[in-house]
């Protein structure tokens, strides 16, 4: 994701200094602009399986992606694009083997979740007029104690989604 | 998971030939002993995440492992033993390398489900009393099209889940 162009940054940095201007102060507001998500949507872990995946490289990771009730109704009935309401989940984990799951096998086979990576969540929220300049999606990421990614970080999301477009920008299909 | 004892085979067998005797007829019931589940619980894909795996080797899947409300709670709450009306499945998927992620990564780095393997779906399903000779799981296991594994291999479940007593024979740890 980090081997991407950077073409949109500056304009998605001035179209948030331009939207934050706070009135009366001329100056940007600290916080992020409106294509990007500050907080983690509530419940997020009780939602429903999308799909699973590993990540070899620099990620490392095993990962779930979840989805709100809308992202799984559509993705169950094959709606694209997602409505709006859709939120989309990435819970990733620091990819370890298993010395007591392989204990039992007889050998290393057995891989599972270990402490959170930098970037513990991710989360795709639909809005189509809210975060029009992004394909309609807010992007967010969080580590593991809450705190959101800058917004110099977020700007990356949506030039690595767009090669999916045709999907709604979205990687994870859903698996039954 | 395959190489294990089987001492517990005969003992098993045996047990489940003497509860199903017909009445009437003498014969044993054709139908699983009781110490096995034989349908596939409804609605277990909608339930929550506990974890996600990979099994290399033979196996050589990926796997989200889901719990019903009973189980999850127990989970979170860190009772054990599970309490009865736990179900906790277990959803397999081939290994397999995402070309089209890889393609927008620029390499080789991601794993995603691919088809159902041979078992595609297993649960183990609480009842302390109904399955009192297995540490009180039931245990099963389908097939993609949902026909239930035979008896013989179901038997091979629990002396493999004995090494993980002290979790109540749950092998899988929740994941927040």
């Amino acid at each position: 994701m980090r081997r991407i162009t950077f073409l949109l940054v500056a304009v998605a940095a001035m179209a948030g200094a331009v939207a934050f201007l706070a009135p009366g102060t001329g100056r940007a507001e600290p916080e992020a602009s409106p294509v990007f998500v500050t907080s983690i949507p509530p419940g997020y872990r009780d939602w429903k399986l999308v799909s699973v995946a590993h990540e070899e490289g620099n990620l490392n990771d095993i990962r779930a992606i979840l989805g709100n009730d809308i992202a799984i109704k559509a993705y169950r009935e094959g709606t694209l694009p997602f409505p709006d309401g859709a939120i989309i989940g990435r819970i990733a984990w620091a990819y370890v083997p298993s010395e007591e799951n392989n204990k039992v096998f007889g050998r290393a086979q057995s891989f599972v979740p270990g402490p959170p990576p930098e970037w513990y969540l991710q989360f795709m929220v639909k809005d189509s007029k809210k975060y029009a300049a992004t394909g309609g999606w807010g992007y967010a990421q969080f580590d593991k104690d809450g705190k959101p990614a800058a917004e110099a970080k977020l700007t990356t999301c949506y030039p690595c989604h767009q090669p999916i477009k045709a999907r709604d920008y979205v990687f994870t299909r859903y698996t039954p």
